[in-house]
């Protein structure tokens, strides 16, 4: 793979506190799926009782890693507590050998903090198509000595490509009961979401039934992982895994629309988004955050197609890397998205700059205001399609010659 | 627009010699459209009761050129004796601005050549947003003088970052009559064709009614121009025309399924799909022609959207450029396609090397080989994806620094 030489010049300033779960151990491994020298596996424990949710890659392809997931998951209702998690290795397109080896590895590692296999998940990243090695994570196994986490260790040993770990915390109540929240995240290249996208582990201590935290899951999924795109990629590995030990002594709640549950969720979403943010803001070869706002449009579905039709245009983000304001290729994406949208009303607006307005270009465009703007690192495209209700937004960012040069030469 | 500095390795070593159209005129000219010294305009005259059709852009929100010319093919019923292209100004998001200034144009070209205005066709390419300067044309008009046409230069007149002019002709009967096709193009980015991509020409001398004509360029579009992409962005300006002089003596044929059209079918998919892959060839940065082949599909039209997933991957794109036979980026675009495949049936092969065989793979897998195989500069990947009878492929180019480039600055 490519040497990782700078970090992102979008990265945040520093990994951010995140709250204390209680109980949630983790320890920091190198398996070796790297050939220099960085940590590669992380494995953690939650206390008896911690229920877990996920989402998974609609890719139908898929890997081992979310097969074992979804069937554990379901097989023990939502009761799991264990996550092994190894960079390097996707374990995706192995056949039966891969799934073989990831039950081992699941085995083995369960053994070590005394977690029955079927309460185990894992998650896998890295090249396609290589069965993964378990004896490698077997034999790192007695080295491993779990502890409270060390959240920015645990996020640095999932990276693949990114260039700083990830990581997002919140706090809220429910039922006048205070609740933490902290997670962490991967990913950088092949992002494009259908249900999730890349690797998120978010964890907390609000005692929630799994049926639940699925809900909650997928629904706050939707405007925060499947709300953004890196390159229109969909990982065959990508999973954002929730679980909620218990240990905050919650009221028990049967209905995901339940009103005590409002707080939660928008501090769910709040995280979820966070992490989506960071991992955009670490785009393989990204120098613009680019956040793109649909509305006018038929239905919000609608909205979020074309949304998505201009953040993955090659032409506008190569536009956007060249800080070119180039807003007739807006207007093609627009075009090109197959949606109802109606001429004579579209209007496209770069911040508060407004660069076509009513089908034509602005009365008042200003090519030297419009210029000054693009070289701002964070960007706000807006644009209007018609006379619907329909809105979406998503954040992207652009494509530059980084990006050819790390996907050039992943493998080598 | 970036300066053309080198022309594509992926060129043919020459223009090809193109077959005489009886009664065909041309006139190249300089507009002024680019700031550079090159000709962007071409006029061209056909003979009375030509007959013509197009196919046009389904991007939504298409261009005053096309409209014109849908318009007035509609309203015409098909008569059409003239054409004016120019390069370097869309004329697209215009709004009535932009439809008046083609009109203007198309009057006065019509004027100076001696056909009335319905009679004229348009096409425009180069920068969205800006209105037709039509008085640029008109300065012009009377320094153009019609003569038999010089098809090198005419197709080198309505380039814009394309790096050779594009031709490509053929010879066929009908009913026993020999009758000649020859055609231009122009494109080289924003190529993802849906209805048609990019400008292109087509010429026959043959005596074909103006609705078979049409009946008969939709479909072998179909496999030509709609079965190649660049980049996955859709042109405003897309159009193929296709203009039938009628000087050759062909019987009069009132069915688009008629047996003696079989050859002139053929011959015309050969003449579209040359045109198609001269455009991959002259694909923005390119430096690999790749030919992607997907079988085993539920359907064609499945097929084909798997192929163009694979052909779009900005992964799999930076793959070739790197010349790193990374497949499981191809199977990763297969899952993501959504498309009914089986994972465990699915291959991949690079010319003859297999490097993936019943979902997982293959047990001859030759890295050194396949490393070799990389370095050509036309490749070869087909896959198989399930045990349908669906089939399908597609051309497209690698994703290259210099794509980026290109398109970073092609305003400044």
């Amino acid at each position: 793979m490519a040497a990782i030489t700078t970090i992102s010049p979008l990265a945040p300033t520093r990994f951010p506190d995140l709250p204390a779960i209680a109980g949630l151990e983790a320890a920091i491994g190198r398996a070796g799926f790297y050939k220099h020298n960085r940590p590669d596996l992380l494995l953690m424990r939650m206390p008896a009782g911690t229920r877990a949710a996920g989402v998974f890659t609609t890719n139908a392809v898929g890997s081992a890693p979310t097969d074992w997931c979804k069937a554990a998951l379901a097989a023990n209702r939502g009761l799991a507590r264990g996550l092994l998690v190894n960079a390097g290795c996707a374990n995706s397109f192995t056949g039966d050998a891969g799934d073989a080896a990831c039950k081992r590895a699941l085995t083995e590692a369960g053994a070590a903090i005394g977690v029955e296999p079927r309460e185990m998940l894992a998650a896998s990243t890295g090249v396609i198509g290589v069965v993964l090695d378990d004896a490698k994570i077997t034999r790192e196994l007695p080295n491993l000595n779990l502890a409270p986490v060390d959240w920015p260790k645990a996020a640095a040993a999932i990276m693949t490509t990114d260039t700083f770990p990830k990581g997002a915390g919140a706090a809220c109540e429910i039922a006048g009961v205070k609740v933490n929240i902290a997670g962490i995240a991967k990913g950088s290249g092949m992002i494009a979401p259908s249900m999730a996208t890349m690797l998120a582990f978010v964890f907390t201590d609000a005692a929630i039934s799994a049926p639940i935290l699925k809900t909650l899951l997928r629904q706050e999924t939707e405007t925060s992982f499947n709300s953004i795109t890196v390159d229109g990629d969909r990982s065959t590995n990508d999973c954002v895994l929730l679980y909620a030990t218990g240990q905050a002594n919650v009221p028990p709640i049967s209905d995901a629309k339940d009103e005590r549950l409002f707080a939660f969720r928008a501090a769910l979403n709040q995280v979820l988004t966070d992490l989506a943010i960071q991992i955009v803001r670490d785009g393989e070869g990204a120098t613009k955050l680019v956040k793109v706002s649909v509305e006018g449009a038929a239905s919000d579905a609608s909205a979020k197609i074309i949304a998505r039709t201009i953040c993955e245009s090659p032409l506008v983000k190569t536009a956007i890397a060249g800080e070119d304001a180039n807003w007739g290729r807006i207007v093609m994406a627009i075009g090109r998205a197959d949606q109802p949208v109606k001429r004579e009303m579209i209007s496209v607006r770069f911040g508060d700059l407004c660069a076509a307005r009513d089908g034509k270009v602005s009365p008042d465009y200003d090519e030297a205001a419009m210029s000054a703007y693009m070289k701002r690192p964070e960007l706000e495209i807006s644009v209007t399609v018609g006379p619907g209700a329909g809105r979406a937004s998503m954040h992207t960012c652009d494509l530059t010659k980084r990006y050819v040069e790390i996907n050039g030469d992943y493998r080598s």
